[in-house]
């Protein structure tokens, strides 16, 4: 019997109802990262796709998108670039607002981050409504990276993001999707 | 010539003068992170050091101990666990709250993220006045884990954070440290 990797994360991964708001079912991925074997299964499948992409940096959302990319970045022999929450880093930044449902946020990076012309990953944990991944490749590109590719482990194709995100052109890969009543 | 590794990492390590306010010095690690080498030379020097602690789980502390944490949870073989700021995590979840200059914060973990007796290694990016460990400690104590010991970077030993969490009989382990004047 041959298990499929993708299978393999997509079971590891828990549903919690109600959560954060009534209604709303929140994919959890904390159960993949505790077991080991799960954690490598998850990595190796980034590992294995991005190897011949001859990228520069891998770029992490904050928070759980560090997690990823960090391991990734060491994995491929590449830098890892933090893309953060506004107010995090501590140099010269440049910042990009998007819109939540209530309300902006920003994302930031700093200006010396990428060189112009640097092949760059761009990977968060879960695309939901594609806000901070569309505002972090927006971010990515006026700093003159060459954002090759976005990746994240869980789609959620009924909020609209991964469709939004690949609209404008930028090629995303996920692991598993989930639908509301999955 | 022979480079200390440790010494390669400090030296990669920029200071930011009056970050966050004025007067403090801010050690910031995205260069050491952004640099493929001086990244693999970072987390080597833990993997090295852990290799033999036959450890089950990495914890690291949100955000920027996520980026070791799993790294080395990865390399090591282990499981990786976040310990989260509060409101974050979706399932059931412990808290331990500890004093800032202002006010009050606190860590959190799902319940069933450390099984009793699980050697577990704790690690940030950083060690000031040591607030943030000490209560991660607590935490992963009360979930019945075994902390083998707590690293970081970097300490800032002046801000007292190192020498109190080794009171509490925690081992640390730090790669290198910096005083006001450096």
């Amino acid at each position: 019997m041959h298990t499929d990797p993708a299978d393999y994360v997509r079971e590891a991964i828990r549903s919690v109802p109600d959560w954060p708001k009534p209604g709303v079912t929140f994919r959890d991925i904390t159960p993949v990262l505790q077991d080991p074997r799960a954690f490598r299964v998850l990595i190796d499948i980034f590992v294995y796709r991005y190897m011949r992409h001859r990228l520069d940096l891998v770029a992490g959302i904050d928070a759980r998108g560090f997690i990823l990319g960090a391991v990734l970045a060491y994995e491929l022999n590449l830098g890892f670039v933090p893309v953060r929450k506004k107010g995090k880093l501590p140099f010269r930044t440049v910042a990009e607002e998007y819109t939540l449902e209530y309300g902006n946020a920003a994302v930031e990076m700093h200006t010396d981050s990428v060189r112009p012309g640097q092949r760059v990953l761009l990977i968060d944990d879960l695309i939901a409504t594609g806000g901070t991944m569309v505002a972090a490749s927006k971010l990515l590109q006026r700093l003159g990276a060459n954002v090759i590719e976005a990746a994240a482990i869980i789609e959620l194709p009924y909020l609209g993001g991964s469709t939004a995100l690949r609209d404008t052109g930028l090629p995303l890969y996920t692991v598993c999707s989930f639908n509301p009543d999955d």
